[in-house]
């Protein structure tokens, strides 16, 4: 396990985004600085060495950035999940609510399959809708989510809650709506 | 460098993607590969120990998943440049064309500095407007672009050419347009 950080204070509050009233938590600042997202890679690395996976689904499109990195520092097979109509080929979608609306979430069909253990990687837990839809199109093509992972998580807007039944791991959190 | 490999059989080709005719060629293929990932990420590694850098902008959002597994392995700052409304807080922008219309892509204005060697880089390079605006962006900061890199090129698209005085490097190229 890497010695510990204040990772807190890399992550920026960015007021009124993307519309009035959202505290929005911005982690491009961690970005910046090298030796907090090997931090937080580390971390992370550290946790699912211990509690095996075989593959990391990371969401578009800061879980990318999150999830790439893992991938690479895990010698691990990396999986994006899309919105609607950004992934060329076969896939497999799920719907997910919107504050007004729905939207829909894909994977490829033949990206994972049956019994391999799997982890879900995003940048932040809010209402855990998005994280859902991925977990379930993970479930349909029978493999595992082992965990749904995020940088930050904003424990008021229960995400955990809505993710019941899949264990969810957050590396700091915000208690902010 | 690492050893040789044939990066261009993990590339898979959608036809008709995103419309009829175009040839699609898909890097997510490549990402299900550990051995693949990593051989484009550990030569990316040894081009830029040779040629340092200080920073790497990785271009949404494919960009990003190549751009910030070498943010981890050279241990470098990495930049997110993301269309036009996706980042909070203060950016600055350039406009780049479509087929049809234009649209615009952004970085924060604090996220380089004057002085500072910035890596672009992409999974593929075809007419290169998104890689000339992100330039673009970078030199308003005072950075300079070192080089434009791409997992995949498709030369009869002519991406050098509009690239023109910025130098550019791919792993693959295919003939097709």
């Amino acid at each position: 396990m890497p010695a510990s950080m204040d990772l807190a204070a890399h992550i920026r509050n960015v007021p009124d985004f993307p519309k009035p009233g959202i505290q929005f938590k911005d982690i491009t600042s961690l970005l910046l600085v090298p030796d907090a997202f090997a931090h937080v890679i580390d971390t992370f690395k550290a946790r699912y060495t211990a509690q095996p996976i075989d593959a990391i689904v990371g969401i578009d499109a800061r879980g990318f950035i999150f999830g790439s990195a893992l991938s690479y520092a895990m010698h691990l097979p990396f999986v994006p999940a899309r919105k609607h109509g950004k992934l060329p080929g076969k896939t497999i979608e799920e719907s997910f609510e919107l504050e007004y609306g729905t939207d829909r979430v894909a994977i490829h069909d033949d990206a994972l399959h049956a019994g391999q253990r799997v982890l879900i990687l995003d940048d932040l837990l809010a209402t855990g809708g998005t994280a859902l839809a991925v977990a379930r199109l993970i479930q349909r093509l029978g493999a595992e989510v082992v965990e749904a992972a995020f940088v930050v998580e904003l424990p008021p807007l229960n995400g955990r809650k809505k993710l019941e039944g899949i264990p969810v791991h957050s590396l700091v959190e915000f208690m902010v709506d």
